[in-house]
């Protein structure tokens, strides 16, 4: 059992929680939790460590195990180095190192989705959950946004990231990696009211932060605008949830078809 | 200018910052940074109490004027102060103190809300939003909600406390009070899709935690049931989400109507 967290492993797993840099550097992310646990295996994600404590095998062997057959290191640790390693107030007793997806984008994108930064953990995490539910091909993320591979982003998407294409972006590629897509600006009062754009045609969603809206460069790059029609004296929508409301139109419309 | 965070004003705050108790007690709550502030304003909301520091009035004086012609009392307070009595990191300089919101409830409902033990502040703050950005006419909350009041929902609700009315309420009111609505339980693959209800008729949406849905004593007593449909695999949305989309599209079929 690890006891101590100058363990090089323990000092590993701490990076990777705190450091995007690091996240990065490695390509590894981490995952916390049963759901998400449950989630990996499932998903028959490979596996590079798991960090579990003697409380959680005894509840959730099966989980353990199931964990182990996916091929990574398994190690007990004391609750002390979880609590450590944890990101949470009150940790589950379990933590898995996954390395970064790779996964395939379709060579033809009928729906991807543009995010530019949105700095919330909770809310990037939680449009992504809703991209994969509605079946967004792909999420190009600008520079501003947080590291999709946060653990809080992680932790609110439930699972999208084994899924879901997740890309950094730059401006100036935008119009050519999203060649063939008509691209939609959500943005308050602007242009067409999101139940009336004819969204049969591929298309990208481009959503900003809420505090700032998109940048002067992304704004001047994309000429359609949609909006949602709101009662009077409300300002706006909070960004994940506006976005997910024009997702789900787009699906409703495609479905009807 | 209050200097000493043993001032009876400043503990005051901080009671209502801290304590669901000694808000409900009081029946006043906080509100912090310009942004709340100006929609104090615009809603003409009276004032118990403003807390400004002085760098705050040197760059927002119309701002703090503004709120003085509401009528409450207004404190210039030391950085020190305003970092004790504040709930963010990086406090905006400005914190307002209003009574609990009377407002009136239409006699008879045709769209309301109600919320099942949502525990997250952020996403409670957030549904409350697009519950006032669909023109909601009232939103009850059971008990195992977090405070509606709690500095994080007020927060992320961007204004809706001003003009949505707020309920507590408990299971056995519920038919009671919900009369002449249809009531529809969202749940993820239960019941009907979300687009195949007809929205037209008198109804409120009832909407679980993420966590633990809603409680048996509330699934027993509702029968109908709507979902969103998602990808497979996806188990479920965020709650807020979830409840939102359904939101807009109830909104898309009364205006399309």
């Amino acid at each position: 059992m690890i006891t101590s967290t100058s363990n090089r492993r323990v000092k590993w797993v701490r990076a990777l929680q705190a450091h995007r840099r690091d996240r990065w550097k490695e390509r590894c992310y981490l995952l916390e939790g049963s759901r998400l646990a449950l989630e990996v295996i499932h998903a028959g994600i490979p596996v590079e460590l798991v960090f579990h404590t003697e409380r959680f095998k005894a509840k959730e062997a099966g989980l353990v195990n199931g964990l182990a057959r996916l091929g990574g290191e398994i190690q007990t640790v004391s609750e002390l180095v979880m609590a450590a390693c944890s990101n949470t107030e009150s940790p589950s007793g379990i933590m898995v190192v996954v390395p970064f997806p790779e996964l395939e984008i379709p060579e033809k994108l009928t729906l991807s989705l543009v995010v530019d930064g949105m700095a919330d953990p909770g809310n990037l995490g939680t449009l992504l959950r809703t991209a994969w539910a509605v079946g967004v091909e792909a999420v190009f993320l600008t520079e501003g946004c947080v590291d999709p591979f946060n653990p809080k982003v992680v932790r609110a998407a439930s699972g999208a990231h084994f899924y879901l294409p997740l890309l950094p972006i730059d401006y100036y590629e935008i119009e050519e990696r999203l060649r063939g897509l008509e691209l939609w600006l959500a943005e308050s009062r602007a242009g067409i009211a999101y139940n009336e754009v004819d969204w049969l045609r591929p298309s990208a969603l481009i959503i900003g932060s809420e505090v700032h809206g998109v940048r002067d460069e992304l704004g001047s790059l994309v000429q359609r605008r949609v909006h949602i029609p709101m009662k009077d004296g409300v300002e706006s929508l909070n960004a994940a949830i506006a976005a997910s409301v024009i997702l789900f139109e787009i699906v409703r419309q495609r479905e009807a078809k």
